[in-house]
């Protein structure tokens, strides 16, 4: 079955083309009696009007995209979920892509986004990516772009984020103020900013706090996973002798961690204080349960896509955009792997 | 910055849009030094063909829609993941929305995707939905439909499932052949068809291995979270003596249980033993860590998928399209929740 067009309505009727797309639009030129038959008949016959034709009158898309670097993460999913709410409430539908923290993946998804011309694009950045290219490509082609939790500093676009350095240092404080001496760091890869903000946070609060800071103490993960999480809790009492805290990137690699402390008997938190980044669910559940910084992802989203929003419509109208850097607030979650 | 169209190339190279057009698309009435020029002046200018114009042409979006009840949901998310993976590779992108349990919410969507002129849909039904007009218009509407896990018997369409009857037969036996003598089920609500087939193969095991089934013993939950989990496991305390076992529908639950039975100090697997149903990640990290079923998100995903893309192919050729019902291999995971 093909789907009903303008002209076979007009035709059925004995009416211009024009006409009926009056009558559907509900221009006052056109006579009651002939809308009501208009509708009658476009609702008996099921009639859609033609959103390729639509979007090629309009130039809008009305979808946007969205690149994650992983979609199986508690974070994630909590920012995904609060663009998609957001988005559906203003019309827009949400093209979601996955990077898996690949600069190729992420430049190649961007390059697709673009010519699908979607009217605008959020993104949180792979760890790999240090090139800007491609992100300096969706500005110049004119198409909003927010970015979120990864960013780049040196992109000009407007910004969802927490602060990641205060955050740290609170977290790392927080092991100082429960009496922890020598504070291990298990930090994200290089090149993320978030990571390199994170430990500049931990770092500051030691120094602060006139604990000398000792680069061995600090870890650099990979792919920031529970058996990371697991296997540099391991090296780390292997390494060192009378750690008795650690502040971890991320939650899943805490969890890892603690996991690994569990089985070779050492103690949380009286051996060893343990305080995650992000707030994932399950860190409530474990045991010890995780004291961790909440990092409010459904907020994050639901203010991305709504800077985006705001840009695309700012575009629409030929009015300036003006970028804007949201700073959305965190906060200590006390929990029972660290002292009280 | 407009993007710049076929006409413009056509008036820099003084030659007639035909032209340029076929040169893109390497036609070979079109000499070679032609298509350099064209296609180098495509480079260097930013070309991009129109995507609506494209579509409007092949009546293709190359999109597809996906509704799940949850986003952040560790099976959903991984079908998420699944479906994505795999329609990446064959050139689609998919707009994914989120029917929160919501029969309306679901319908709305369903018609979003369908003006939005999607080339194929898949879907896990809300709890909620009873109805499936929505479903069949899709059918009426020709565009291919496929759905997984959260099924409609009555929609003829392709379906990707597990044996839920035979997986929760198998969770119901393993409770037995472990010693479990009086055991209890917390089953999902009334509506989806996997909660059905789960309730009645833990009761088919049951009768099979001459246990009274005893209906008190099988509690409806609501919105399976964490927090009926909570709430039934201590409702099931206050209720029975000497229950030993239970089957629980869905992780997530059980893990709420298994929570609420170490804070009664209830001993799990001593004296209850708790199995779950979908192997979420954070099965495996809590304590005691959660006997259950997997579920492969992942591989439900990718082949519901694969199914939509033969039919939409099948649709585009013109050829009849079989409908297929795929059931994928579900494995008991044995942890420390129940004995050995």
């Amino acid at each position: 079955m093909k789907p009903v067009t303008l002209k076979q309505i007009a035709e059925t009727l004995g009416i211009s083309i024009t006409t009926v797309s009056k009558a559907l639009k509900d221009y006052p030129d056109v006579s009651k009696k002939t809308k009501a038959l208009v509708k009658d008949l476009a609702q008996t016959l099921n009639y859609k009007p033609n959103s390729f034709a639509v979007n090629l009158r309009t130039k809008e898309s009305k979808t946007i995209g969205l690149i994650v670097p992983e979609i199986v993460h508690h974070f994630f999913s909590s920012v995904i979920k609060g663009i998609i709410s957001q988005a559906e409430k203003k019309g827009y539908l949400v093209i979601t892509l996955q990077s898996n923290e690949s600069y190729d993946l992420e430049r190649k998804q961007i390059e697709l986004l673009l010519n699908k011309r979607v009217d605008g694009i959020l993104i949180s950045l792979a760890n790999q990516t240090a090139d800007y290219n491609h992100l300096n490509a969706v500005m110049s082609n004119n198409t909003p772009l927010v970015m979120f939790d990864k960013i780049a500093k040196l992109v000009k676009c407007s910004k969802v984020l927490i602060n990641d350095r205060e955050a740290a240092y609170k977290a790392t404080q927080h092991l100082i103020d429960t009496g922890c001496k020598k504070i291990a760091h298990f930090r994200g890869p290089l090149l993320p900013q978030n990571s390199i903000d994170r430990f500049l946070g931990y770092k500051k609060a030691l120094i602060d706090n006139g604990i000398t800071y000792d680069s061995s103490l600090v870890y650099i993960l990979k792919d920031m996973s529970y058996e990371e999480g697991r296997f540099y809790a391991k090296k780390l009492v292997d390494e060192h002798e009378g750690v008795d805290g650690i502040f971890i990137n991320t939650d899943l690699v805490a969890i890892g961690a603690i996991t690994e402390f569990n089985s070779l008997k050492i103690k949380v938190p009286e051996d060893i204080s343990v305080i995650g980044f992000s707030n994932w669910f399950m860190s409530s559940v474990i045991s010890p349960s995780l004291t961790t910084i909440n990092q409010p992802g459904f907020e994050i989203g639901k203010k991305a896509f709504k800077l985006l929003y705001k840009e695309i419509n700012s575009k629409k109208n030929d009015k300036i955009i003006n970028f804007k850097e949201v700073i959305l607030d965190t906060q200590l979650v006390l929990r029972e792997s660290t002292k009280s």
